[in-house]
């Protein structure tokens, strides 16, 4: 039986890395991986780590989009690689436990586990439900302690104000650890 | 900074032989531990493993309960220990991670992650969102591979129906891999 | 293809705790599981754990068993289990490997990864070199941090005197961390 | 008290990117890396990644080098990175210990935990004996399982003859799970 991992991380973690490294690894053993991503993330169609370097992205998929059948229509691939993994459906994630536990393709998927107010995404939660593995890719806190949560900032300033999902210029985003992020936002609730 | 552990587990992986191994291991050690358990759980005022061993409960706390007073009060541990994490509201996995990096106290909470439809209880969910480390108690399915599911019978006969919490003489539990899960129950959603 | 698990832990992690619950486990599935241990532990032919619960050892091995053959010979388990594997050989090691790999049982071996003076023990190095997985059990050190290392005293005090292995009433041993070891003991060399 | 790291892994499982990736996170936040590395591999005075990403070495060392006193004596970092960390001696290991536990530094060593005959390396098994957290970077076999063991090959031909640092233009390896190595090689012993 093939597996579902779930590797998470906070922001620049170095998840987009990471997935470009096992792609590669594949490859080299002439296997072939099949990457694919949600559209909710418009930056690109590439993953695009902040080493500079990048990948292709094969299939982008809207909320509405079979991905179980878009997998299995692309040619069942060795194994898939999912970024930007909390951007998925419910839906979406239950295809990815069916295409390891049902076609036998393993799936390592990347993402974040929490938002700006601690909460989980969409696909992170059902992600955390199902995984057969979660595993964590680590990163530090500006204190230097390991960061878990992410902050928000607009405009240079934290804020706990705004929708879940927003890249545009104005904001950014701060991994930070516990103690951090109490000081800087004042809650998690 | 003291840390928030989530330690999951399918039902029977022997989270609660665990949780009175890190208790025994702590006294053996003469630190202060105190043990939690939320009232949902209404089989005992004590922590009960199949291996036979037991361990009191110092306190039991309802839905309403404000966890990090009471332990507070309760004089601060050395370790807080949690049994049956999943059944624990929101708000109080948040004051597991404020004992944790506020008080210094560090907290082991032990749970089952998903139900018998594969959902979250609100306790586990928090915790995925919220934990420090998250690490997994493995059990093994009926076919020998590992169990991440927990599957529900009523009568000995499998069922997707009733309320998420059900502990009666009737309802049991087994805990199941993805592929003999599928079998049985035949979907995720 | 099944895997060889090394679960090394400091001395009273609960190592023979989580044996007999993972024994208790597969019992409960109907499935069987075979108990070994090395004869270097005369301390008796159980695996017996400090929360006062024990289980029969199915084999006990001296240095010249062949373990593969054993374990064979009594009938292939559906899982295998090593108590004290540090005592085991490197040779016998290799067999666990085998054993897992070519024969397609799960075997799990617990045990210490360092001896008194921080140095590994024969099938402890080995078990480093080949396990296809390695997990921690963890305990804690008088002052509170995890302990790695395991300090000796004879007659209550302070030792790095002696041989690798020496179980008798003077000699005691006490889990610790780096910084109380090196307090204690002075040298890791 | 900062931790020492082994993280290790089969010939190209990433850890070269890993360790560029970790000093850039640390980078990014205004923290201070050293990388250091055994003269043995003679490659280069670089870490270089098979995702065509490389950074500097600070500091190269042979086997009489004094690790910590190099280290302190080039300012103490936030954060010690060690690229082919199985090539230290067992002193030198020692040292890494001491820098985070005694001098606060958190050290992480990446490396090959065992050569093309199955056995460690001077450095990985005293990593092995002291690291707090043993972590995989996982690759896969050409099968598709994961690879544990690394293979040698010299003019294409598997082969355990041989010193274990071999790194010239005949020779190359190959990582392998259990299956794939006892078929090529025939033999772990």
């Amino acid at each position: 039986m093939a597996k579902l991992y779930f590797r998470y991380g906070a922001m620049n973690s170095g998840k987009s890395t990471a997935l470009i490294q096992v792609a590669h690894n594949y490859r080299e053993r002439g296997q072939h991986v099949l990457v694919v991503k949600p559209t909710v993330d418009t930056k690109s169609p590439q993953v695009v780590s902040r080493l500079m370097v990048s990948r292709e992205v094969d299939l982008v998929l809207d909320e509405e989009a079979a991905l179980r059948d878009a997998v299995l229509a692309a040619g069942a691939p060795d194994c898939l690689l999912v970024d930007e993994a909390q951007f998925l459906t419910g839906a979406q994630v239950e295809d990815l436990f069916r295409l390891a536990v049902q076609d036998g393709i393993p799936v390592i998927a990347y993402g974040l586990r929490n938002d700006f107010r601690t909460r989980g995404f969409p696909g992170s939660l059902r992600l955390m439900e199902l995984a057969h593995s979660i595993e964590e890719l680590k990163t530090i806190c500006r204190c230097g302690r390991k960061a878990t949560l992410n902050a928000r900032t607009v405009g240079g300033a934290f804020t706990r104000e705004g929708s879940q999902v927003a890249i545009d210029g104005e904001v950014g985003y701060e991994s930070m650890c516990g103690t951090c992020y109490l000081l800087k936002i004042g809650t998690l609730g």
